[in-house]
């Protein structure tokens, strides 16, 4: 039983053409006109899959194929939005991977004992409204109305208003799924980093996604004429600045175990090349995926900030963007993927993962797998993002597999 | 015999009105209804003193006392041009001393043996059309064609079409002025820096203006997901360009003398929180009054930004954006100057101007002279850019002695 890797590729490639930016790679936010576009394409997949159609108050689209018995349900699938000028493959191949199981069950007449059902999710990358994986979060009951409403667009329209004109159920809550009609969640994504492809490892099970601290640094100092200030008589906030960028390296390289910590925007006022700076604001972003690392890395950030700051006589301001916790994902689910791919002669390794994925929400609700297949030149969030369709396709025989033996295999609790 | 603070105090209050941001410091770029105004003001109080009035093709407004014979002439001025959001004294200061100068010379019926002219320039910040110091190269002939038709301001003016349209006469080479009908210049300026308010001195005798080099630096990496790129796989352009920045600085501590280094523009591309910089553009300003002392900041900035990009694999491009070679100002002049000064019991101490004046260009003409005056705070180019009139006073009493004595010494080459 295997899956048909040219379905996958026609997939990929037509979903790839609902876009707004035709060109200039998939810009494809959630409630929009491609949305509806690409949307519509799952749904007729679904349906010649024979798959039930259903759509969340999110707007997530299930196509549910019944089991033998009224169980919980093994979910597998992924997001089809997209970030702006982003690839054919982040989110969009779990989804037409999901697709493609559906299709292969259908020919090969396959009834698991419980239901199985294809999960196509919306406004994962927050590309649109900012934030993310509203979908997932709104199946886990973590979505507020106050999320709903206090969310914009770049055209000042509330998320809330979105979904509504599109159509969509206004009672988020509606959405919430319970954990006893859920056996599993299985997602293949695309790697979005070059650890496969340099290990040349067929497969990525993961073990954990990291947390995530997010701070924004405002170090103040004092606009001098660059020429009329001499060295000593400077409050320049771009040398403190620029230490800290140094150490932010650092601290992830002292840390280790994986922890990352990268200064990606970084902004000088009044910003003239006569102008000493006056002050500098800058992103930090620390991950791991281990509590203690990461309590760790914060406090070291922290330090590095003071430490900066204190003897060039400018002042700081911390201010915390963002706070995720990292999440253990479930080795059995591992174990039965590793043995499906050994079966295979597909080779695996754990990893953990660098980036956020509506996984880590749908396993606060059920056991959850998160697999990745290799990103060319590790590219993601751009056009040129990639993934050889061999490549895509092992995945999908892979999960093919361990989605119908969830499937079959009977649970405790029912 | 001494200057009226009162109505230099009035000239710069009445000048000040003539800005384009009333409320928000004084905004007088050049060719402008501001400009137009501010150079009616000028030229009326240049014909209440009796000078004849001349305007030169950059537009500087020239004020002439004859003297007892037609030999070459004292020059005493400075600028009326602003940058944006600028001072009430920057330029403005030195061009309204020397008009009270002039007045006082009526009042007091004064006749030198050379001429005297008050010169009130524009276009020196370079606010406009970047660049600056045009006036005082048109006069050095050193302004082509090719610079008034390739400088556009921010609306696509450009220099030259501003130029006619202001009505001024498009042959530039008209404004030159041959060295053989300049007997000296004097400049009298804020000092925009803190040194004299901070010694408690009241004067500043320029012994040289800095030369200057200007770079534009361009890291360029490669972008990766923040989260998926361990850190031992990045190339991450913002370490080394912060690695330049902290070794700018110890590079200008290094070289001594009161070397200056600034990095105060820097761009981080694409600039999000959670994508490892793919490349930072910044610039490196340098400088020094000693050749080759600047020759040296300019070799360790070269060797800096290759060290830091060699070991992370990274690329650069350093490009030169401006060249400006240092000029000593003749001794004699300040001497003259330092004399009148302790006559009247006014303190004044040698330096080094950090920023560059029309005085660096006069000086390859004739002899130069260019004296400070104290900057509350040492704050300029902005609206609370501020010298105390008692100050201002002190500066236009000195300089008034010193243009009379210099008009009346009998030259040699005549």
């Amino acid at each position: 039983m295997e899956t048909n890797v040219q379905r996958i590729k026609h997939d990929i490639e037509k979903l790839a053409q609902f876009t707004a930016t035709p060109g200039k790679g998939v810009t494809r936010f959630s409630y929009t006109l491609e949305d509806r576009a690409a949307r519509s394409y799952i749904k007729e997949q679904m349906q010649q899959a024979e798959l039930a159609i259903f759509e969340d108050a999110a707007g997530t689209v299930i196509g549910r194929r019944p089991g033998e018995v009224e169980g919980p349900a093994v979910l597998v699938g992924s997001h089809f939005d997209s970030v702006k000028h982003g690839g054919a493959f982040d989110g969009t191949a779990g989804v037409v991977v999901a697709l493609e199981i559906a299709r292969v069950l259908k020919e090969e007449n396959i009834t698991t004992r419980y239901p199985i059902e294809v999960i196509a999710m919306v406004e994962e990358e927050g590309g649109r409204f900012g934030g993310g994986l509203l979908a997932s979060q709104a199946m886990a009951g973590m979505v507020t109305e106050e999320m709903l409403t206090e969310s914009y667009d770049a055209q000042g329209v509330s998320l809330a208003k979105a979904m509504v004109d599109f159509g969509l159920n206004p009672d988020i809550k509606a959405a919430q799924r319970r954990p006893e009609e859920l056996k599993a969640f299985f997602e293949l994504h695309v790697e979005q980093g070059i650890i496969l492809e340099s290990e040349g490892i067929d497969l990525g099970l993961v073990q954990a996604i990291v947390g995530m601290r997010e701070y924004e640094v405002e170090i103040t100092g004092r606009p001098d004429h660059a020429g009329t200030t001499p060295m000593n008589l400077r409050a320049d906030a771009l040398i403190a600045a620029s230490q800290v960028v140094q150490q932010v390296r650092q601290i992830a390289l002292d840390v280790g175990g994986g922890a990352v910590g990268t200064v990606g925007r970084l902004e000088v006022l009044p910003g003239a090349g006569n102008i000493v700076p006056g002050q500098v604001r800058f992103s930090v972003d620390l991950r791991s995926h281990e509590q203690t690392a990461l309590d760790s890395l914060a406090a070291k950030l922290k330090k590095a900030v003071q430490a900066a700051c204190k003897p060039e006589g400018l002042t700081y301001a911390i201010t915390d963007k963002m706070n995720v916790e990292p999440v253990s994902l479930p080795s059995h689910l591992r174990d039965l993927i590793a043995k499906e791919a050994k079966d295979r002669g597909i080779s695996t390794r754990t990893m953990v993962s660098g980036a956020g994925h509506d996984t880590q929400v749908m396993a606060t609700l059920t056991d959850a797998a998160l697999i990745f297949v290799p990103s060319k030149d590790g590219r993601s969030h751009c056009p040129e993002e990639w993934t050889a369709y061999a490549d895509l396709k092992k995945g999908a025989d892979v999960l093919l597999g361990a989605v119908v033996t969830m499937a079959n295999q009977i649970s405790n609790d029912i």
